[in-house]
């Protein structure tokens, strides 16, 4: 397809479509398969983000062994029993009502890793900020969490886990950084407002408020329209 | 609109022609204006982003004023030089002849900021990875770049730059990570390749290489289709 071409109302609004009706998704998967082709063309786009010195530093791991999700799943249970330790009272309450994660239920996960010593890329650009592999390789698992919404497969990201055991489950190598577990499957629904905002946990800012013009802190609270 | 009606034909199309057709653009920016409405339309696409515990880690500062794209070209152009010198001999040839910033040529600049004592969000999902907020920001970023995509606007990642000096030119505060500046106007065109690729930089790895089935390392060179 040429790259010219202006996009039609309809695939523009696709692409709206696809950013605000984008959920993380834990509570609602189906127990449907997830074929070859949409996990690849999912991760076909991931692909396909853009990254520092078209370095490419990611790696994908598709699971989908039940023992292995199994494995991961009481390593969440754990990490997740410990994280709720932080909270009292009614707020404690209320975190333990949240469901965080859908390891068991979504049929595939994919876990992302960044490789830092890729030699793709040649180190441009890499030098003023040795975090730019990490952006890139979230600018993928973006790309594949909003196609995955134009296929109707929702994406939850579970980042209560502890690390090390999970790359050692997955027998990553240790110098390679361990991005994001992803929960990948059909949904019976996805939210019109993100769970975290609906079960009271947090509310959405105002965009006005995250907006500074020229300099920190010139802000015009009417300027959002 | 209502969140479960499945994507058009053509809305999904629009996507993956947003996530394909995207460009790192340096050198097709156009002399035209970009207007508050599709600025704020692209702003509000990155404000839509997952974020951890919905924490809605990040700021963005629309930087129009031509004095302060000066002072950041000339920040832009220092870091090149000193990052030139890593390279040699035809390699270096090569890097010196790469167009990598158009800071002055594009009439807007967003520069896009993670704020780690952000109170939203109450510290849920951070508490076994410390670089979460900064996954967040950069979700915010990808969004912003295929929504302006499908507003027909370029984006370019300028990432050669001396990031405390940066600060200091923004304003920014000492505890906020500066994630991202970003070029943003309207383009003469979109490549059909990278140009890091179109130059001869460096050329896209092969889908198959980078994933791996249920446990690292094990590969399937011919699942790909």
């Amino acid at each position: 397809m040429p790259a010219n071409v202006p996009f039609s109302e309809e695939e523009r609004r696709g692409v709206y479509r696809a950013i605000y009706e984008r959920r993380d998704v834990r509570s609602h998967f189906l127990p449907l398969p997830v074929g070859d082709d949409v996990l690849c063309r999912i991760l076909d786009a991931a692909h396909h983000a853009p990254s520092v010195g078209f370095m490419q530093p990611w790696d994908f791991l598709v699971i989908r062994d039940a023992a292995v999700r199994k494995a991961i799943h009481a390593n969440f249970e754990q990490a997740n029993q410990k994280a709720a330790e932080v909270y009292q009272g009614e707020r404690r309450a209320l975190y333990d009502s949240l469901k965080l994660a859908g390891i068991l239920e979504a049929p595939v996960s994919v876990c992302v890793t960044c490789d830092h010593n890729r030699a793709k890329g040649g180190g441009l650009g890499r030098q003023s900020d040795s975090a730019t592999d990490l952006y890139s390789t979230v600018c993928a698992i973006q790309n594949l969490w909003l196609a995955a919404r134009a296929e109707s497969l929702g994406v939850g990201w579970v980042s209560i886990v502890d690390l090390d055991g999970l790359k050692t489950t997955l027998g990553i190598p240790a110098a390679h950084t361990l991005v994001a577990y992803l929960c990948i499957g059909y949904t019976s629904e996805f939210g019109v407002q993100p769970d975290l905002e609906v079960k009271g946990w947090e509310c959405r800012e105002s965009l006005a408020n995250v907006i500074h013009f020229d300099r920190w802190g010139a802000q015009r609270k009417d300027w959002v329209r």
